[in-house]
């Protein structure tokens, strides 16, 4: 059996009884009912997914993932290249939005070149695992081949695996850095949701109209190209994918067989996800969708995987950004329910059971 | 001069030259121009607000303003009276939702005893200020005095100058705590927005239908037997109001006059801010909505002080928690302002000045 199968193997439902009691906990605290909507729910999932009525989320991990895309030199980013190898020194500095809100929510940040353009010095924090010098131009034949997929998905993997084994991981969210990989990730959205292209292609970092109608037309004519298949989700990330969404997909996929929840950023993100889902339907449970992004496409995606994001800020950086934020809300959300007093250990009275009023 | 209107003297609009400033910096920070939404807002206005281009908010308060109300007599809640009482020990033992909040945003909570209808004993986040136990009923006359009205008022503005001359504030919370505060609550905005009292009525704590159509009736009633005068909002803080109502205006006041951000949270705590936006309608510019509550009527309260909420997670708790998400929320964006690097900081490429792409 494959290391990918293996994973899989080991993705199971949910505590159904940690979620039984999760639910009657919630309901003694000193609130109404439901009075703290989502925050309890939020709760709820994560007792469910580690399977521990009292679950702590100290170790807090957001993986960034970065490559290169060939498809770039169709000019389909309003920034050069080089801005992908620039800002994983910027993340490596600290002075990048994702280290900011990482620190503000007290969580580690690595970076994982998958496929970087350009090779990047060690760093503690960096995690070198290039799969190829940025990924093939999608307009002239496949991204990449579907053994780089599949070695895209097994990095994610390795990846989260070597940093539950050596320092444990309690959250994980999933970030991303990529110049032109809004292109691939609406052409991955395309494939499964059938649906105007025009309505699932955003403008990425700033494109103006007439960058945006390039960006349409580079993303039909990749399609027409590759035909990528979409019952295989390996031929759609190997024909219009990117390194850095496969080891999104294979982290997710690593994290939800260890019990650990996961939380996607943005669009390129949730692309990730839809190869992670396609290929392991009972994964979903595990994830936290932590924002709805301004790109164009990412409410379709979330949509089409029956994601509901806690979130709107119009964000649209990527980076794990959004993901940062959401992972503060899940975490306050469990500190409601394993430390909040119930109505007998406060001494509150519990509502009057007067016919009057609902039980 | 009376003690309120010198607090509303001291209301300025915000520094346009340190919101300029703080919108040159956000645009030369490491991501493309205004990829991080209402963060980039949110820091802005803080940065305005303060008259700072780097703003700190290390000193989080939240004020949990509580009291009684006479109408509760007419069986317009889901939870007896004492409940009120009983939670104010709940939040000086730690154990309130308001609590967990606070702790995990890093807010320090002060609990101020404004008309609870039993006496509290004295604790070092409690702030004794009684001004009666308990409102009047309002269906048989006003709820409280003008004199009354004043004196809620003031207590709010004297319980932030104390903590801000003592221990400084960066940012302060509004939170209350009311058993039957909702009714009080419609009653003030129907006052100002001539609106069916059905649409601006909700459950509160958790009523069924027959108490519902009870607490609408009972609202009706207290506005019939009352005629408050939309024009003046003492008068309407006097007669439908309530301690709390009252005190969580005058701490906006008084917050707004010294120049710190201030964080509404749901339907009793904008009731508040309705009565202070009236007051003195410059204040508004300090007014940080944090989220939509699930009280049927929040929605109108905010569109009609024309507030946008950042959080949307079916919260109807009060307590302040709402604003405690919020307050972290703003953070976020003032560090982003504060602690990103710039372009030429990160040596990043700015964006191609390609004629296909907007400058």
């Amino acid at each position: 059996m494959s290391k990918i199968d293996e994973v899989i193997q080991n993705i199971h439902p949910l505590n159904e009884e940690v979620l039984i009691k999760a639910q009657e906990k919630l309901n003694n605290l000193t609130k109404p009912k439901g009075s703290l909507g989502k925050l309890e729910e939020l709760a709820k999932r994560v007792a469910g997914i580690t399977g521990n009525l009292k679950p702590s989320l100290k170790k807090k991990v957001i993986f960034v993932f970065a490559a290169d895309h060939g498809v770039a030199k169709e000019g389909v980013s309003a920034y050069p290249q080089e801005v992908t190898y620039q800002m994983v020194y910027n993340f490596l500095k600290g002075g990048a939005g994702i280290n900011v809100l990482s620190r503000h929510i007290g969580a580690k940040v690595i970076v994982v070149d998958v496929g970087v353009a350009k090779d990047i010095n060690p760093h503690p924090n960096l995690r070198i695992k290039k799969i190829g010098y940025g990924t093939a131009n999608m307009t002239g034949g496949p991204a990449m081949s579907k053994k780089e997929a599949i070695q895209s998905i097994r990095t994610g993997i390795e990846v989260f695996e070597d940093e539950f084994n050596q320092n444990g991981i309690d959250i994980v969210g999933l970030g991303d850095m990529g110049i032109a990989n809004t292109t691939a990730s609406s052409a991955v959205l395309a494939t499964f949701r059938k649906e105007k292209i025009e309505n699932i292609t955003g403008r990425g970092t700033g494109l103006n109209n007439k960058g945006w109608m390039r960006k349409v037309e580079v993303i039909k004519k990749a399609l027409q190209v590759n035909l990528p298949d979409s019952e295989d989700p390996l031929d759609v990330l190997a024909k219009v994918g990117g390194y850095e969404i496969g080891a999104i997909a294979g982290c997710l996929l690593s994290a939800a067989s260890f019990k650990v929840p996961v939380v996607i950023d943005g669009f390129i993100s949730t692309a990730g996800a839809l190869i992670a889902l396609k290929l392991a339907p009972l994964s979903k449970d595990y994830v936290f969708a932590s924002h709805l992004s301004k790109e164009n496409g990412h409410r379709i995606a979330l949509d089409y995987l029956g994601l509901s994001p806690l979130l709107d800020l119009d964000l649209r950086l990527g980076e794990g950004t959004g993901a940062a934020l959401g992972i503060s809300l899940i975490e306050a959300g469990v500190k409601i329910l394993t430390q909040m007093a119930t109505f007998s250990e406060a001494g509150v009275s519990a509502r009057e059971e007067d016919s009057q009023y609902d039980k």
